[in-house]
């Protein structure tokens, strides 16, 4: 019997929610917002609410369900525990799993948000094909995940692959949300380029597309495009940053390649070009041999490595 | 049948080499000196011959063997391929397994040294236990071996952990062997040990023990016990490089230990006083819960592990 699996991705604002089938392609996907009151208490009922809905529209059944995976925006450990709680949504600790199933009776997998993308990415998209890969989600923050042998690192809390908050210099003075000073986030996700912006058109009165309208990593690389020699240099402080931070994570872990995603990765090949020659100044040669390439799967990312961990993970 | 696995580490100057029982008793330990001459063409020679004596004076026949696990000095692919050759030995890349067994005809496994005395810490010693474990060899240079759910990860091309060489400094001016500057193995071996006390004793004249005798990583760790003040800024100096540097592998891999043995493990629990304040200072919240103890091993880490990958790898 061909069974199907769902695949879930609770984000702050809405939950992206895919049908799949057993050999991984999406035939539906939807969305439902997040209700953030009372702690986000209603959320897993919505979910669970939405994907009977769907069942019933499908005719689907839960003995042709493979099961539910849950993408969760903070850290999941192997059990499906929330060691820390979420703070977008509210959530204190709990499992996952064993929720979920009080209202649908099938096997639940719950991983972190950022782990279940890496999965996702390598199951059918960029790192397809690749069984060592590390996935770094440049948005508003910097989110990893890390493959080994096909195997998603979780780590034993959870905490596998958090490479956003690795510690990358010594001289910061601002603090990153994490407390500390000088994580990788500071300088390499969407926040982080847009301060390393506003730092250099401090410094002088240079002229520069950045100063008109908004300044956001998107303007910034739209200004690398058209040659402008401010966002330039603003693009290789970002590119020194991220290469030598994925040198470290090279260093550790020896990955065949890297997928870069997330809202910053739009800016395409170009924001490889700062990486990898910086990563290539840094890295141990045992480790030099590595691919860079972009994400696939946008915003999908989530829901594919969660059903696809559900269903091989 | 009770069988037999033979575990092998080939360093330098001497070949290790131990014969285990499969629950992982250590039987009978020995070494051979290891002969550099003709580019190390002797050397595996050497150790076939020493283990069919062994073999023999034990009465154990191939048959009676799960096989050989052997600890090289070099990055060492899972299919046993020696990827960057070994520069201590002198040796071309080549496959391991295959040449070994021209000479003795059972399983054979080869995997990096470090790495091997990671797993041989968790198998049968300090790490016990555990099954998500970073092992930190101080000693000439820092070696790193990762275990990620009872598997080491061996990486891509065999450089899973080597982090000796995450660039953790910014304003270094001298090079690192592997010709990059600001690795951890500047700081945090004896070596990089010995450098940070001659930078110190050089900046003043504050009285030190250090200005007596030779200077070594044990001279100034038994300052340090004598409440020797240049010594304890260097060993803080020590402890704030080595505890970020594992801050950011926790950030990756997150695991439940840090075995810390090497040469320099000697210096005693007084050693992890100095690293553990500077890890939490740094580590992200998920990785925070740590245990951070002493390799129980010594030498034998090497022959433990390459056994144990042989029988449970």
């Amino acid at each position: 019997m061909e069974k199907y699996a769902l695949g879930i991705d609770i984000g702050g604002t809405t939950v992206k929610m895919g049908l799949f089938s057993q050999d991984g392609r999406l035939l539906d996907k939807w969305e439902i917002p997040v209700r953030l009151e009372n702690k986000g208490a209603g959320i897993l009922p919505d979910v669970a609410e939405s994907l009977l809905s769907k069942m019933r529209e499908k005719g689907i059944k839960t003995e042709n369900l493979a099961g539910i995976g849950a993408g969760i925006p903070g850290a999941v450990d192997k059990a499906g525990n929330l060691v820390g709680g979420a703070v977008n949504l509210g959530w204190e600790p709990f499992n996952i799993p064993k929720v979920l199933r009080t209202y649908i009776e099938v096997p639940v997998k719950a991983v972190n948000d950022a782990n279940a993308a890496a999965f996702g990415e390598m199951w059918q998209g960029g790192g397809k094909g690749y069984d060592n890969l590390v996935m770094v989600t440049l948005g508003t923050g910097v989110g990893g995940g890390i493959i080994v042998d096909g195997s998603l690192l979780v780590g034993a809390f959870g905490g596998g692959g958090e490479i956003g908050h690795i510690h990358i210099d010594d001289q910061e003075t601002e603090c990153c949300g994490c407390k500390n000073k000088g994580c990788l986030e500071q300088y390499a996700s969407a926040t982080g380029v847009v301060r390393l912006a506003q730092q250099r058109l401090k410094q002088d009165d240079a002229p520069s597309l950045l100063r008109r309208g908004e300044l956001t990593a998107k303007s910034v690389f739209d200004a690398v495009k058209a040659k402008d020699s401010v966002a330039l240099e603003v693009a290789e402080r970002f590119g020194s940053y991220l290469g030598k931070g994925l040198a470290n994570v090279a260093n550790v872990v020896n990955p065949e390649i890297f997928v870069i995603g997330g809202g910053m990765s739009q800016a395409g090949e170009i924001l490889l070009s700062f990486v990898e020659p910086e990563f290539q100044k840094y890295v141990f040669p045992a480790c030099r041999e590595v691919v860079f390439t972009l994400a696939k799967l946008g915003n999908d990312a989530g829901i594919y490595g969660a059903a696809g961990l559900l269903l091989n993970g």
